[in-house]
């Protein structure tokens, strides 16, 4: 593997502690970074290379006794620290220094991933500055790779989606480009695939034909946890409404790949997000539900009348052949009566339509899948009643070889696979299908929730 | 529920005591028999009536404590003895006069069922002195009917059968006579016809366009125990082939039923056995394997130079479309790994052939329904390997309402329903089967295998 530097620009902020650092350190310690990597954190603060790590030691959120303490010693032995300012030059061009100083100690031109973990708002301003400080042009001809690696949200609507990849698109190539939706790289979100096209018991039966419904739920049992100011702005339908659900949906709906590749994946994932039908302010009504749990408007940071949703419900199509009239409920809240992530498939039952089949894949927790059917009560009668079979992840034997789905994240964005991010077509479908609905939601009333519900109406 | 009277030609053998009256017993503690009834044991034996309830008490296999003293003594209260002999006119006078008194205690004409719990080799003696005796005639005109039940082997090979039946025939309607195969009986084969028609997700893929095989298995690790004399006459085949895993063929591959009943579900099953494609002299060497185990020669009542099989395998087809081309391997046999009553039904992958789904209905014991899938092993490769999607009937909440097979037999029997016995032409159809295997077997060399091994060849 190629000498590698993983520039962290706002290391110290909440992601890079709750999710980079660890993601990072638990690939160092299986072994899966290459030999000669360095990780380079980009950040106001101003630190020396000692306090830098002390700080790092503190703010990596890392289960006490999980690893030595040797392995941790190592591994911030490869990070290195560079003060500067998100719209100073300056700061990019020691930031260049930094980095050649570091690919001369390798003795060779290194791969760059630059990750901004940053809010939205400085996405502009560093991919300026990045790409005029010559930071994105390998430094060696035709080697060392740069890539960029994008949080969401991408954009705020189609507008803003638009513009920021007219950006990302004048400054980087396509297979530069590296936006995260981390539901992706969920074990058991990318099961999915596998499950669908190498069980030959359920694909005949993945259509219309046999499908009833699909269900689509991101429950969550905690509120806006003090995020008021910056989930005010956004609600439930942007903040996870757009990027895991949908990408939820595109997963379980797809038609196969042509092959298992990033290209043709993403294509199929793409088409799906095109096609589904559209809601306007002529359904809109009939189609949705927004809700919002009692006190929200209470919440620090929250605007006293906000009319923003923390729950949505949507009924959607997607316009196909296999999908004809197949109802997709979406369905996401906060303070509900529990954590749960999950796509369930109803299966239509002819001659007797109260008794369906339901294939649920739990995405989160619990992760598994388990299969609603009807067996014979044990007794003297032909009544049947509904049973389930089941299938936990834990039942793998070695639990802690599920890895987070960061860490998967990282390290395809080392390897160039992009299968698990998505791609500019999928984020402006998906754009394409939630602006509408955002335009024309003050047509729907908000229904105010109890707190602990799952009966929002 | 009219009075009924349960009569058992052969109370002192071991059925009775092992299944018949522990079945009957449990039956009058849960209050499913007639508020009047009686049982009436018919044996060689000389009992005192008093000698006979606690020859009953003994004999009856109830596990210590499973219920009440009392309700065992109030059990006992029902019961009678006549003591016989199964040639002799005069016995089945008495018996005509015992039932009679009964009747008058009873103040009504009751129902009568007769239980041939005997040798096969009695049945045409005691049949014909029933009916000779006007035992079989109602008591009360339309009222009071009067059943026979018939234990298996029926008959040895397709003549016997047929002559055993043309007697059953001249002296009953087949709506009288109840001929037992009490896996038919059992919850979990019971369940398949549930689960097949009731669960819309596995019907559409019940066929040859979706099935690659059926493998049904019924394994004991026992051997012939003691049993020599009638098994080296039987055999494997002739034992559990001809009549319970025929009966688990034809409930795993029959059509749906016009109706829930036992002439459309006994029509269906007898449908399926009259397709089964003949194994004869021509196929023989090629589609079966005889085994038996080593030592077997030196059992006690078995011939030193026998050449019964205590194994068998073979593959079989059923003419018809929906399972065309499509191996049914039926396979038995004493003195495997374990003790296993299933049927797996193996899926077809025309992508990846390796990688079959697998549903298997255990029958017995550990009750359940699985199914082999291919699920993403977690982790950085698009791997997969095969997990297992369960369900078992100890998931019930109360495992002791699931009725034995012998229970649910009786219990049909005195409410008439024949369903889960076997039809004369089911009775014909599985030794039309079976005879020509029999007769040709000659041409197979007799494989001897090791005990305890699951791959005799």
């Amino acid at each position: 593997m190629t000498p590698t530097i993983f520039i962290i620009l706002g290391i110290t902020g909440d992601l890079s502690g709750r999710k980079l650092l660890p993601s990072l350190l638990n690939l160092y310690v299986n072994k899966r970074l290459p030999q000669k990597f360095a990780i380079v954190g980009f950040s106001r603060r101003p630190f020396t290379r000692e306090e830098f790590r002390e700080y790092i030691r503190g703010h990596m959120k890392v289960t006490p006794g999980e690893y030595h303490e040797e392995d941790i010693k190592h591994f911030l032995d490869h990070m290195y620290y560079e003060q500067g300012q998100f719209d100073d030059s300056q700061s990019y061009a020691s930031l260049a220094g930094r980095l050649k100083l570091i690919d001369d100690g390798f003795h060779q031109c290194s791969n760059k991933l630059f990750h901004l973990a940053v809010a939205p708002t400085f996405y502009e301003t560093i991919l300026t500055h990045l790409s005029n400080s010559g930071l994105t042009i390998p430094c060696g001809g035709n080697e060392g790779w740069t890539r960029v690696l994008v949080e969401k949200p991408f954009g705020n609507d189609i507008d803003t989606a638009k513009k920021l990849d007219k950006k990302l698109g004048d400054l980087f190539d396509e297979i530069q480009i590296f936006r995260i939706d981390h539901y992706l790289a969920k074990e058991a979100l990318q099961n999915i695939l596998a499950f669908r096209f190498t069980n030959s018991l359920f694909e005949p039966l993945w259509s219309h034909a046999h499908i009833d419904a699909v269900h689509i739920k991101l429950f969550e049992k905690i509120g806006i946890e003090g995020r008021g100011g910056f989930y005010d702005d956004v609600g439930a339908l942007k903040d996870v409404g757009q990027n895991h659900i949908l990408q939820m949906l595109a997963t379980v709906a797809m038609e196969a790949p042509t092959a298992f590749d990033a290209v043709s994946i993403r294509k199929e994932r793409a088409k799906i997000l095109s096609n589904l039908s559209p809601i306007t302010t002529k359904n809109v009504r009939a189609v949705t539900v927004k809700g919002q749990y009692e006190g929200y408007a209470n919440e620090k940071g929250v605007k006293r009348n906000s009319q923003t949703e923390t729950y949505f419900r949507l009924e959607t199509y997607i316009d196909s052949v296999r999908w004809k009239k197949v109802p997709f409920y979406l369905e996401s809240g906060k303070y509900l009566s529990e954590n749960k992530s999950e796509i369930d498939i109803y299966f239509k039952n002819k001659l007797d339509p109260e008794k369906q089949n339901v294939l649920t894949f739990r995405i989160q927790p619990d992760e598994g899948i388990k299969i609603r059917f009807w067996v014979k009560t044990p007794g003297f009668d032909m009544k049947v009643e509904p049973k389930t079979l089941k299938f936990k992840y834990a039942d793998f034997s070695s639990l802690q070889s599920i890895p987070d789905a960061y860490e998967r994240v990282l390290f395809d964005g080392i390897m160039g696979d992009q299968t698990l991010f998505t791609s500019t077509n999928e984020v402006m479908a998906a754009w394409k299908f939630i602006t509408p609905i955002v335009e024309s939601w003050h047509k729907v009333p908000l229904t105010i929730y109890k707190r602990g519900t799952d009966n929002v109406v």
